[in-house]
């Protein structure tokens, strides 16, 4: 169809396709994410959800809801951290938010599989990658702050969608809940607000959160 | 723990709680869109992939991909036409690139669902979040041409990557590949020619693919 020569009529630049295999093996290796399933479940209750799921509705929800970060963020680089802030699962697993065994292993998991999977594309993307996922991990940015609030508010949505279900499967008291959200108003007061009262409260009040401190 | 003595403290702005309830309620919505399967086999070949997982790996594609658009794109433009692009499914379905019979009903049903699930919204943002899907459908923008270059190009490397499976259950013929993939150099020469020499050409040899015409 199109060849050298049309190619140079129209001026389009050459690639370089050494670069471009490293970037398609990355594309094609990310694809495992889809694999990675965490301990919320979707709305519907049927099935639990997997991490690429998980980056795609807070993708969405981050310019939907951008509008309520306590500060102003640049959605571009809040989304393009949140939809790769998982990808380090595919060699280090879920590590589930309540479980504190797990917990303590999890960074040292995490690294190691950050160095081979961002190691698979080009210098200058691997290095870019890398630098988003630790300031996500950090949390310490305006953006970070952000996308980690994107982080506790989606597993919440979905929790109170599903009645409580993954709650009541690991008899989550309520402390736990807020201990996980202690910096959820960090990125955004407003989104924090909303999920405590319209989210948490009503499950602790049906009964599917176990209420061992006041709200 | 916080209080709106301590909001006006800190002058954090009121917030609309009837616009969030919308938002929330759309964002609860699509999560149904994880339910939707394609026809794609996720790269191992053990299940087929929603559309959840489909837009979230374009998304991530679109941003390491971008500088082989074949003009300049405004990438956060295109990622939010990508996050929304197969919502419509929700109610309408997903139809299969090489179901004929379904394709002619397609449109129809697409804007019926559109109409539902975009008006769950804000006014604002329905209204913005139609037009972007009314672009990409179109096809005629840099950015549209660009998402509709993933949203060809991730299922060939998918497809790929599962020694053509779809391709060899439908019993797709290398004509049909090339008549959906026509406009796939319109947003990107550089991948679509990567596409049908690391990809397309590689699945004929191997006899995944029927070689009705000339490649």
């Amino acid at each position: 169809m199109l060849n050298q020569e049309k190619k140079q009529e129209q001026n389009l630049p050459e690639y370089d396709l050494e670069r471009l295999r490293k970037q398609m093996e990355f594309i094609r290796e990310i694809d495992k994410e889809k694999q990675i399933f965490r301990q919320s479940y979707v709305s519907d209750g049927t099935r639990k959800e997997n991490d690429a799921e998980h980056a795609w509705h807070m993708a969405i929800m981050t310019f939907l809801l951008s509008e309520y970060a306590n500060e102003e963020i640049d959605v571009l680089k809040t989304i393009r951290m949140i939809l790769i802030h998982d990808i380090v699962e595919i060699d280090a697993g879920d590590t589930y938010a309540y479980d504190d065994a797990a917990k303590s292993t999890q960074r040292e998991r995490e690294e190691k599989a950050a160095d081979r999977l961002f190691g698979i594309l080009p210098e200058d993307q691997a290095v870019e990658l890398r630098a988003l996922w630790e300031e996500f991990e950090a949390g310490e940015t305006k953006e970070a702050r952000f996308a980690r609030t994107m982080d506790n508010v989606q597993p919440l949505l979905l929790n109170d969608a599903a009645k409580g279900k993954a709650w009541e499967e690991h008899q989550v008291p309520l402390s736990k809940i807020l201990k996980r959200n202690q910096r959820t108003a960090k990125g955004s007061q407003a989104l924090w607000e909303y999920s405590r009262d319209e989210m948490i409260r009503k499950n602790v009040e049906a009964g599917h959160i176990i209420p061992d401190v006041e709200l």
